[in-house]
């Protein structure tokens, strides 16, 4: 009788079930988990098998994963780490933005489209997703690197960014032209946002601590961790950021009072329960039939190329400061691209200024990045460990403070 | 831009939120948490602030949080100790049915209904809703006392003979009359899959537990019982069980291996964070403007009344061979009713042969059910314990092999 509570459960049980098997395949065959998760979502996905559609459902726990992910890596990260290889990451989003945007632009336009159209492929071409990177590093163990802090810290300064070009670039498709005051608006919010929570909230968190220990809600600190987490992402949404960069924020927040309450530990089930339904929504968004079309193919495929390279050597131009090897692994952990270039091109396709063909050009390049980094990195991050100083869980104290 | 997810993390945060804080509030009441979540879910749900409506994101977190609830449940109950109990727990479900089938037939004949609406009346009475007994049971630490597995079985059992009485009802509503046929391969899928999940599957994971050390996937142990989890809340609800019946038995099939994989230490974060959506979702869909209607009011006080008297008499009954003060807890323990009752009467209201008025009262049966059973259980388990034998943890044995 109770068929929807049915129907939801099954679909989740399809899910999950179908995840695990092929991350159990995959790490047999010694590749990252996720790709499985992702093959997974192409195969169930509408243009394979149609067991997973897109609908709310399916938003919801992929939304969730995503968020507990990004959670569990804020967790491990301290602002203080992010803020010592500030200066590089910095470095690492500018140039990462700039080349990008700059290959994107240079050939939408040999190909001959109008410098609107070009102008948003190339804002498509700009955000990494950081949830593949953060996924594979985590199940790797190198999410305490150095390398992996540059990537962590300048994927939350490339987001602003992408914002910003965001902003600009839809200001064009409006007829009144960009709105300077609005867009520095947005980015000052944005800013301010990610400022706040970098430096005030997780002292607020350390300070009050004693005040969480006193509650009589069961489990209080995790459940005040996650409280925090829903909130923050929600609110990083709601000034035109990431969820993710809310949720990541939200891990750092608790990142110094973590070990005392056990957060680490007890993230880790909800994670394994509810991370793979977002890499199988993501793969089951992956259109297979767009590879039958030549005309979007080909050129899909430049592009594509243009997109790993014109990261590969943006973000390693920002890092070479760090050494070639290191350069190459920040480079490689900022390819794949997500969401934020399908929402930018949908933008493009709503306003007209975006043909469908090149949309499904940008969807592919989401495709090829996605698929493409997993299996790079950890091999680049086993070379970036011959130059040394990869591991940098030894520069923590020894005995870190647990009360302010 | 991706406002989407946005909008779905504000909702999760402002549910959540909300429960914790009132759990907390309560829970300096002296009250139990879970009374709080209700409430929150009242304040929260369209008649008073509107702020949560139902829909699929509400359903699958409320969905995936009564099933991980039963699920932590039945980690803590092994089939063995629910045999110990069988006889009892028959007796208590089918008294427990009779009385509640027979008081609310007789009260709606009494206000002059036909016997068709008042036949779904009484079958809308019959159904234990578990959920809200096995988490305030569960939060007092009272969940493995025979009493609570007493209650336990006895609502799997009541959950079959809930399907019978429906089938047959619903037949009635049917021009073609009840179909034996029909009932008695309901009943007799239903039986099959509670047996087998109570004397195979359990036996199937101890005997396969070196299976599941042997794979490579993160946590297995959690994984494949997760899995479990889905699969079997799914097909419970195929074979027209509630998902919480097959959710209970995944846990228990779990029992015997979960200590050595420390599936109840992880399952409970997970639970600390999905479980509360559950009884926000519920509270939420208590309309208070029901109370607005004498018409609906006065008799539905009365039938609500008949409802907790009919369960505590016709369980207590099935349990007096307990002694009179654990034949009161198990009463008490069975009062609640859910989901079920509603489906059952809306089913009723679907087919003409149950008035607005009378589904309103099945209703307000529901609620004052659901909030008049947890501030009364403590109470009523506190002074059962006053006749000895409540903690059972005692009789288990005190080394359990953990391979078969």
């Amino acid at each position: 009788m109770a068929t929807e509570a049915g129907k939801i459960l099954l679909e989740l049980f399809v899910i999950f079930a179908a995840a695990k098997l092929a991350g159990e395949l995959f790490e047999r065959m010694r590749q990252p988990a996720v790709i499985g998760e992702l093959v997974a979502g192409i195969v169930l996905g509408p243009s394979v098998l149609g067991l997973v559609r897109s609908g709310p459902v399916q938003e919801t726990m992929s939304t969730l994963g995503v968020v507990v992910l990004l959670f569990a890596v804020g967790l491990e990260t301290r602002a203080s780490d992010l803020f010592k290889v500030g200066k590089t990451a910095l470095l690492v989003a500018v140039v990462g933005v700039i080349v990008p945007f700059a290959l994107g632009f240079g050939y939408l336009s040999l190909l001959g489209q109008p410098a609107r159209t070009a102008l948003f492929v190339g804002a498509a071409l700009v955000a990494t997703s950081v949830g593949i990177t953060a996924r594979v590093l985590s199940d790797a163990g190198l999410i305490s690197t150095r390398q992996a802090r540059i990537i962590l810290a300048a994927a939350v300064i490339d987001d602003i960014l992408g914002l910003l070009v965001l902003a600009a670039v839809s200001g064009i498709g409006s007829s009144s032209g960009p709105d300077l005051g609005h867009l520095s608006l947005v980015l000052a919010m944005a800013a301010a946002f990610v400022g706040f929570q970098m430096v005030v909230t997780p002292r607020l968190v350390s300070r009050n601590s004693h005040l969480v220990d006193r509650l009589r809600v069961g489990n209080a600190p995790l459940v005040v961790s996650l409280a925090v987490l829903l909130g923050l992402s929600a609110l990083a949404e709601s000034v035109g950021l990431a969820a993710i960069v809310g949720a990541f924020l939200a891990g750092m927040a608790f990142a110094e009072t973590g070990d005392r309450w056990s957060l680490e530990v007890q993230t880790r089930p909800i994670a394994d329960f509810l991370v793979p339904f977002f890499f199988v929504v993501v793969g089951s968004r992956v259109d297979v039939r767009l590879l039958a079309h030549p005309a979007v193919v080909a050129p899909g495929v430049v592009l594509a190329v243009l997109a790993v390279a014109s990261k590969v050597i943006g973000c390693g131009i920002g890092a070479l400061g760090e050494g070639r090897l290191s350069a190459l692994a920040v480079g490689v952990g900022m390819v794949p691209r997500g969401e934020v270039g399908l929402i930018v091109a949908s933008v493009g396709l709503a306003t007209g200024l975006v043909p469908g063909a090149v949309y499904a050009m940008v969807v592919l390049v989401t495709v090829v990045t996605t698929v493409l980094a997993p299996p790079l990195m950890p091999a680049v991050f086993r070379l970036a460990a011959s130059e040394g100083s990869v591991r940098s869980k030894g520069t923590h104290p020894a005995c870190p403070s647990l009360l302010e």
